[in-house]
Formats: structure tokens, sequence, C-alpha cells
């Protein structure tokens, strides 16, 4: 299933729904159709867990693709936000991810020249958050070298501490795209959340597809374009660990929980790496595509304060 | 105010109190008593702001030391919690923030030896949080390196971008303790949330005190004792960047949310610093205050998985 978090018009409340073809179905209005008692956020469904997936399967089976009204809006008409608008906690990332990456950023930042031999966790703050087609704010006062990074999304379905690798991907809700925003000139001491974790610096979505449907994280294209040029072009594969090693490892020490987001790592391509660098300035539109999830398009604004 | 968060017994719901003398009085059985609305929890109370402080002082002023049946427990007799269990994202911490401190982690760590220019901030996930008297989990397999930090830890009020240091304090709610725990092992490429984050590594409590009561948060006492030693005895006017400093320079990229909770950094006397260095291990018991707030023990526990 692709779930959405959207608003039918401007002024509505954020609901959660399903998308079929070109249709998106409002989940709780969907259940209440088959007397089920569904959800109507993201973090709740991840929450009901496997039962609550199952009901909303059956409701959409029982549907057979025709709905009560004010039940499907089409998806043109909607306004989508980041499937989850306010995760409970910081969102986990994940840096030098990527072998060629690794080797760029050495090149022209201050990251070491040897493959990590674990993975390098830091975090966005959940304020960094923006849904498909927000601005990503550019404060002119504060960096004259923002950058982007296309990433796979992992969103945890159920708590994990302490997972092997084997049962790893048994704890993921679901799939999605994050652009890893940051202020390369606001590292530091080496601490990347100031650099990364302003507001906007988390563009998230469009959709979660969920894990059924991604039977295998590792084989996905994914590109990054800025203002119509490819930047970034490569494919899960190449991730240095994997998603299951990712899962793994972080649960040694801190328990993930439902609803959790980790970004996964970016592939070489970003504008810091490139001879010469490149950076974004207002104006600009980042488009950014992980095969079979979904495209988000951001476009860079001028947020530099008074 | 001394407000905190309790249980009147092991199975009891959490409930927010407020000390008087030795008795915590439960803070919406109070309200009722005036007819007031007053909240049931710590986020309840920051979230409803100054009317929301000013209505339980009132009902304080009111009751004039003597409450209703149920309302007040003899603090002796009830669990505390942590003061917020649960933050809405992660901690933020800082780093390298006591002048004294600095140069013990760069002869014993791999930090720099010279004063930071700019506050250097990492998080911790709320998972990390515990109560007053909770276990500090040691995993053998994980670290030999487990170490201790005293700081004052700020609360903060009301959102925050962009506000000036002038401005800054009125964004405080209240003060704290917390012990920033680390495993000095488990830093990767310098990022440290895999080492300061794990599972029961921010003791934090036993009270918010409400920022009227402390108007100048630089001229505190702090201490910390491992198995009755003094480790660590400093007061906070040796921050390099004070509480003022912090808000306004985090608020310049990260928008602060009621809520949020900065640990403000820690003075000199940790166990990485020492010569020969000295780390915690399952029987010791760390013993945290910060003058005004409170007084923080833990026990450390084995906690090595099988």
């Amino acid at each position: 299933m692709k779930l959405v978090t959207y608003r039918a018009s401007v002024e509505a409340a954020a609901r959660l729904g399903v998308v079929v073809d070109d249709l998106v179905v409002d989940v709780e209005a969907l259940g209440k159709t088959f007397g089920e008692d569904l959800p109507d956020t993201m973090l709740g469904l991840i929450d009901a867990g496997r039962p609550g997936l199952e009901a909303l399967q059956a409701s959409l089976d029982g549907a057979e693709g025709r709905f009560a009204p004010g039940t499907a809006t089409a998806l043109s008409n909607v306004r989508l936000m980041a499937p989850i608008p306010r995760p409970r906690k910081n969102i986990y990332g994940i840096g030098l991810n990527f072998v060629e990456h690794v080797a760029e950023s050495a090149r022209s930042l201050d990251t070491a020249k040897d493959l990590p031999k674990q993975p390098i966790v830091f975090t966005k703050p959940p304020t960094a958050v923006i849904g498909p087609g927000e601005g990503i704010e550019h404060n002119r006062k504060m960096t004259q070298q923002l950058d982007w990074e296309v990433e796979l999304a992992v969103i945890i379905g159920s708590a994990a501490k302490h997972v092997s690798k084997a049962d790893a991907l048994k704890h993921v809700f679901g799939y999605s795209v994050m652009i890893d925003v940051s202020a390369r000139d606001n590292r530091r001491a080496g601490q990347w959340i100031f650099s990364k974790g302003q507001d906007t610096y988390a563009p998230f979505g469009p959709c979660i597809v969920t894990a059924d449907e991604i039977p295998d994280p590792q084989v996905l294209d994914l590109w990054l374009t800025v203002n119509g040029v490819e930047k970034q072009r490569s494919n899960t594969r190449h991730m240095l660990f994997k998603v299951d090693d990712l899962i793994a490892d972080i649960s040694t020490g801190m328990t993930l929980e439902p609803g959790d987001v980790i970004a996964s790592g970016t592939p070489e391509g970003v504008g810091a790496g490139r001879s010469p660098q490149e950076f974004l300035w207002p104006g600009d539109v980042v488009v950014a595509c992980v095969e079979g999830i979904g495209t988000l398009r951001h476009p860079v604004v001028d947020a530099t304060p008074a």
C-alpha cells in the first residue's frame, strides 16, 4: 500500500489516506463503510501494528475500487503533507554510507577517507520536517553552502532493541524519501545537527510504501536533480551498511520505536563534492526520487531574517 | 515553584505535582478545589504558558497550606519520575562548555584544545531518559568507558526562533538536573549520539524549578560524586556559553519549542579526563546535584545482553 497524510483543502485537517490508482481514499472513512475502526493518522496506523494494516487491507479489498461519497478524492486535488508530519523524536541520519560519497566527502569536507567501520549516526529534529512542495529555507546570514542529499527513509513499525540483522527488516513499517539538506559551513567541532537540523532541512514524502511491497530495500534506484540537471544517481545496493545493518546496529544501544525514521545515507554527487563546488540558492528547485516510492519537488526560498 | 511528575504508588498513573514543604500536591486535584481546570502533566502545564502557571499559583495561594483529602501526599511516599518522562524530541546537549573540561577532553579524548567559538550541539533521544533512582545500564559488550557528567538542564517554555540574547531567558520555563552519561568508546567519526544517546543515558530530575525562582541561572553550584567521592564541583558561572547564549544560538537555525530540554554542558572532573582514567561499573552509585534544584541518585546496573 501507498500511504499518505493529506489535506483535502487548505483549511482541512490532516488525514490519513491510502492511494488507489489516481485517488486518495480516507482511511478512517473507508473503515466506517465496513464497520472497521481504522485510524486517522499515520502514527495511529503504525501503532496499530500488523492487525491495523490487515484491517485496512480487508476494507480496501471489500471496496473493490468503489468508494462511498466523501471517502475518496482525486490525488491531484489534495495537498500532500509529510507522511509523518511530526515525528515523535529526532530523525536518525546516517553519514558516509555510500562508498563514492565517502571519497568525495574526504576530498571536500573534514571527514576521513577510510570507509567507516560502524554506521555514523546523527539526528535531525522534528522541526526540520517539511512536506512535499514546501520551501527549503535559505538564510544568507547563516550559510553560503546549502547542499542536497537524496536518501531512502526507513520507517520503523515495531520496537527494536538488540535485534539481529536477520530479524531487522521485520521491524520496518515502510519506506519513504527524504532530502537530507545540510548547511556545510555550519558544522561545529564535527557535530552535524546544527548543519543538518535547521528548520525545513528534512523534506519528507510524498508517501510511505509499506514494507510488503518492497521486500528488498537494497535494489532501488535513487536520483536527484537541481533545476532539472541530474546531480545524484545511484542504487541502494551501494549502501555500505544496509537497512538491516542499520536497524541491528542502532538497536544495540538505542531502542527503536514505532514511527521512528532513519534516513539511510546519500550517494555521491552532493554539491560540496563537485568540482567546482555547487550549492543551493533561492529560486533553485530540487527534485529527489527513490524508485517505487515517489518524487519530492522543493523550491529553495529566501528566509534571511531582517 | 518546584514541580514534579510522580506516581502515588507503583501501579498509579503519572501525575503532575507541586512540592509544598514535605508534601506533593496534585496539581489537577488542587485546581478542582478552586474551580480551576489545571493540567495533569508537565507538558500540559508548559503548554498552558504563563496563564497556566498563574492559575496554579493562585490555587496554591488560596489553599494557604491546607489541602483537601486526597490532594496531597508525603513527598517521602511518592515515586518521582523524570519531570518530563517523554520529551517530544531529542534533548539538546552542549559539548565542551566549561573551560577546564575543554582542556581535560583535549588531553584524553579526540577533541580540540582551543575553546569552541560556537556552542557544540548534539542530541540524546527521549528513550535515553530515566527518572530519579532508576538504574544507569552498563552493557559490558558495548563499553568499558561509561562516564558521568553533571549538567544544568534548561526547559523551554515558549517557542523561540531568532531570539536575541536579551530576550532568551523569557523563553525558559524552568531548570532541572541531568546527568549526561557517555560511553566514551562509542563515539563514531566524532558523532556523539551513539555514545551519549543509549537507553538510560539521560537521568533527569528530580524536579523542575520554575524560572521565576532562578532569575540568574549562572550562579549555581553543581557537583557530582561516585560512591560518595566527589568527582566534579563547579559553578554555572564558568559556562563558556551561558543559557541565554545557548537559546539565542540554537534558535538561529532550529525552532525551540515548549517542553524542549537543553543539557547545558558539564564542568571538569569527568572520568575520561582523570589520571588514571576512571569509569563507571555495575554497583557504582552516581549522585549529582545542582544548587537550588535538587539531587539525582542513580545506581549503575549490569545490562549486558546474553
